[in-house]
């Protein structure tokens, strides 16, 4: 069978099965948005994402953009876990031809974001290749049980997102298309300039509430799908509280766009959450006094999957295999 | 500026050079094999290596080869730092029609070494690509200043490795040339099922003498240099202590291969290591206790670059970059 057929998430699972595994591994391949090791007094947050110019860099794309997108999708990983960044490596594949100049663009855009982050790129490597490729490599710390896990969702927790759906898989669209941006800045900077939620996943980690997190660079109904199959429980979702923007609304309707849409396409790096219901504001406060956002978009009832307004879905989510496009 | 026309190593320099960093890095990148990074009450040590097809696999390799290699030129580098393996993660670049089953005997020989080092696959990420790539990261720790550092070498100090130079090399090009194996097995299998130092790295750093180190998967004579130019001295080197295998001699014999190659030439997974003369012998029983062996070389003196009985040398090493082949 060629890989195409599989797809991405199915490969994955075929993959990582029987995997060898030793009493330090807390989450593994295949588990969760990071892997955690028992590590001394900690526990140790890895996670790395590889990125390929033919399928992940659109034109429209400047090198700054590049490197900025290759780091901050390391670091949502490690927000998800609610870790702490402690240092990044980047891998690169280059081809022969490649302009010098730009590579230290993307090195700039890498670089920012580490230092915004406080997250030192340390090490990595850099080889010949057919075509840019950038692999992302993030560790974090966590305290021990600290961490936010895909498994931790609950029948009765409170289900939420730290920030607007949809943005950066419009902004993704237009940049595709080579549209203009007046008056939907806020979709392409979305898709352009995305932030990693380390304060957010920090401080839910910090209530030690056993939260459940995932990113949502895969789509939020992914994302809800992932954390039901690994909890064992199903989200309920309710459409009107799901954050849309203005902008995001106006470029749906002139263009036709279904919000399933929305609810399908990443690239958004918020995080979705679920907290004990008797926990919840407790934590919303705690999130809020760092200068963010935790907005209920649901419940987690008994059951298996992800419901819409009691709706059952088809969950797609993004998967570069299948994928004709970038 | 084309990338080829810089080479790998100068593109490195200019890519590293005023990165963001803070108190945790002890060692950065372009610094040492690894990066060394204060975590709680040890050090963490984190290194990738990035890997494609059309550079690094020459047809001849199974998928299970391409996997081993892929995990042992990480741990290589964990070795040569004198880290215990904790982990390891694998990202994967697929062409879309890619042989799945092909793709599970990767991953099985990948596995096969994480079982053998202790260094569980945790984690990674799987995308769409041009061509087959493998980005591995291996993750390991050390004793706060247990570490072995390219910076370390003082006047004084023997020089020595961990086993045989050229054979890898060597079996390379046979493997490239299509050629048989018969008597020449060493050659072959020192390419295509390379170990890692670890055991060796290990015993050396828990001897706590400051040691230099560094693994020379791309030259002996390009390790030699580096060492020299990270500590500042000179690297004095005899021939005729250097051991090349009775195999490698032969075969060099009867293809015209000068000892230039074995020497310039990389794809062994030894250590190159100096050491404190009046340590040496100490460290010497230690590292034969772990049933592996430590070779005098040479001795390091005052001054820059490196002899090789007393003549100064231009080194070559590989640079994929610049390389056109395999």
């Amino acid at each position: 069978m060629r890989a195409e057929e599989l797809g991405e998430r199915r490969l994955i699972e075929l993959l990582v099965r029987g995997l060898y595994r030793n009493s330090r591994v807390v989450a593994g391949a295949g588990e969760d948005d990071a892997a955690l090791l028992s590590f001394g007094d900690r526990q140790l947050v890895a996670t790395s994402d590889i990125m390929f110019a033919s399928t992940h860099f659109p034109r429209g794309m400047k090198p700054e953009h590049i490197g900025r997108k290759a780091a901050v999708a390391n670091l949502s990983d490690l927000a998800a876990m609610g870790a702490s960044p402690v240092a990044m490596l980047f891998s690169f594949g280059i081809p022969a031809g490649f302009e010098v100049a730009e590579l230290r663009r993307v090195i700039r855009g890498i670089d920012a974001a580490c230092s915004e982050y406080d997250a030192p790129f340390v090490g990595g490597d850099t080889k010949k290749a057919k075509e840019l490729t950038i692999c992302g490599v993030a560790l974090g710390e966590v305290r021990k049980d600290g961490a936010l896990r895909r498994c931790n969702a609950k029948a009765g927790d409170v289900v939420a997102v730290t920030g607007e759906i949809g943005n950066a898989a419009l902004g993704l669209k237009m940049i595709i298309a080579g549209m203009k941006t007046a008056g939907y800045q806020k979709l392409t900077s979305a898709f352009l300039h995305p932030r990693a939620r380390i304060e957010e996943g920090k401080a839910i980690a910090e209530c030690r509430v056993n939260a459940a997190g995932m990113d949502i660079t895969d789509g939020l109904l992914f994302s809800a799908a992932e954390i039901a199959r690994m909890s064992g429980v199903c989200l309920y979702l309710e459409k009107d509280r799901i954050p849309v923007s203005e902008e995001a609304r106006k470029f749906a309707r002139k263009y036709g766009i279904s919000e399933d849409f929305l609810l399908n396409n990443g690239e958004d790096y918020e995080l979705l959450v679920t907290i004990r219901k008797g926990e919840f504001q407790n934590v919303k406060n705690r999130v809020e006094a760092v200068g963010a956002r935790l907005i209920k978009i649901g419940n987690v009832i008994r059951g298996r999957g992800v419901l819409l307004d009691g709706r059952k879905l088809k969950i797609t989510g993004y998967d570069s295999l299948k994928s004709r496009q970038p």
